[in-house]
């Protein structure tokens, strides 16, 4: 039983594997908001588009490849729905329509949007899909009437465009979106096994859910540490060490962990040893989810079938909000059977 | 029986009555197109959107003013779709994937973008819907894969962008898009009755098709002439001269204009007698059309019928369409029974 109807929405882009970063970031969260909300997981292939654009062969097998990671976690299309944005008409209308009452200045000032810009060196030639991507991500949002959005820090700014855009049409049209609320994970960003701030599949830094045991400790054995620490005799840095932000979130085994901790500062542990101890415990950790993706993987067939059935059920409610959308502004609704 | 099965595609905004200037421009072009041509007549409500969103309390009125004034002209629902943007979702979610493909400095050299920004005074502040209004039209005419737009001189960069968009779908995707080829239509603007280079509602210069046959004459006297020409005994100008301009149009006795002009250049006819004449071949012109608009206004509850059979026509083409868009991008399709 959910404790309560409210709605909650929240996905990823199908550009690839899911990582650790993502299970700390975001799915583990999920696995507890399943049971608590009526929650909408995006598979947001039109985000994809807004940067990929010319990637579109990968796309197909880039959503299956996202829905197993979500099965193997165990997130459940029992208990939510999980839902492909493309094929969700009423979120691309809906797009168009708040784009009239969003100034151009303001999706700029985005700070993930300047990011992004950044990121992929685009200066000022960037796509007009990449200029509205707030806006459609307002959209998969309002088009539900979410309450909930669970979101990085880094991500604030978006449901506060979201909020924004609510207000804005319900005062120019009439009162029916309620302002989505932020629910902030505090563990947004997993570091890099490189040191760099964040575990990204661009930055080629990431440990994935689908990775092997030996792939996990190839990667582990080659993980940035305290750079100052050139020999296992020398006193270490604990703060701020990737092997150790790890091995907090990874290792259950708190006296084994607090006996490691202890000893790195005196410098009287190598670093090959607490990285053996780390590969074990993401592979306990990853162990069942492995074992899950094998049996899904069996099953791939049916992944067509889980998204198709939970977009059915999505619509139901975009179908509905987006005839009460028209209706608010104005517009002819289908209570003219134009469809 | 029409010559061809080519798609056109042209519409207006529903932004009030349609006045001499618009028939001079493209009805009269159109009443020839329909027999020839498999048309799309737009009513671009969500264009009216990008302007005036704060207007939508008379959105409804103005929806069904235009389709009198295409029935009034003679425009004719059994020979062409008259079909309302707003409730047909395959625009909103083509304009969307095609943004993709668009960059924002692309848009912003639109002439007609910059000029409707300088006109309503918005500077850096308009909105995102607005400067994505070109590839909404864009959109007006790939979803039909049309290959024929009829416009005015001043509307060719909205052509020659939706042809740019359909080669770099075409050849980023697959082959499927025409490139709609521009019908120009060289009266594409007349002048006011103040003299201004365009009739146009916001410079309250019009003629409507509506107007009374006392509105006519109140308008036409008081019309702009030769500004030199203080009494009638002076030389006039006739070239440039919008009661001559409006005579070469809507006075079909040659002899009597030939007699006119000639009279007028040597200062030996008054202004009042040119605009008496003036009056009575305006009202000529506006007869027939004030005759059948009554007959329609007594039928005004059947127009929104006109409109939902013109969509449903309409959307006959944009869903197939819209298919063909989305396997080309390798998005997933209906053959998944989604809907």
């Amino acid at each position: 039983m959910k404790k309560n109807n409210e709605i909650l929405v929240t996905g990823d882009r199908p550009t690839g594997n899911l990582h650790l970063g993502h299970y700390v970031g975001t799915l583990e969260n999920r696995l507890t908001l399943q049971d608590s909300y009526n929650c909408f997981f995006l598979i947001a292939d039109l985000h994809m588009l807004t940067t990929h654009q010319s990637r579109v062969d990968e796309l197909k097998e880039n959503i299956t490849e996202l829905v197993v990671d979500w099965l193997s976690v165990g997130l459940d299309p029992t208990k939510s729905c999980f839902y492909l944005q493309s094929i969700i008409p009423e979120i691309t209308e809906l797009t168009v329509l708040m784009s009239m009452l969003c100034s151009v200045p303001r999706v700029q000032r985005i700070p993930t949007l300047k990011e992004k810009i950044s990121d992929l060196n685009l200066n000022e030639n960037y796509s007009l899909g990449l200029l509205s991507y707030p806006i459609l991500m307002s959209s998969d949002i309002l088009i539900f009437n979410a309450s909930k959005v669970p979101v990085g820090e880094d991500q604030l700014s978006h449901v506060e465009l979201a909020r924004e855009l609510a207000r804005k049409f319900n005062s120019n049209y009439k009162e029916i979106f309620k302002e989505p609320e932020a629910l902030i994970s505090h563990n947004s960003r997993l570091v890099g096994i490189d040191g760099q701030s964040k575990m990204s599949k661009s930055l080629d830094n990431c440990i994935y859910l689908c990775d092997s045991e030996k792939e996990v400790e190839k990667k582990v054995m080659k993980m940035f540490t305290d750079p100052n620490r050139t020999s296992a005799d020398i006193p270490g840095k604990v703060e701020g060490n990737p092997v150790f932000i790890y091995h907090d979130i990874f290792n259950s085994n708190k006296e084994e962990l607090a006996d490691f901790k202890d000893r790195y500062k005196k410098g009287k542990i190598g670093d090959v040893e607490i990285k053996k101890s780390l590969i074990v415990h993401i592979n306990k950790f990853l162990g069942p989810i492995r074992e899950k993706r094998l049996k899904i993987l069996k099953n791939k067939d049916e992944i067509p079938d889980i998204i198709f059935e939970g977009s059915r059920r999505a619509r139901e409610i975009t179908k509905n909000n987006i005839e009460l959308i028209r209706e608010a502004m104005n517009l002819y609704t289908s209570s003219f059977d134009y469809k």
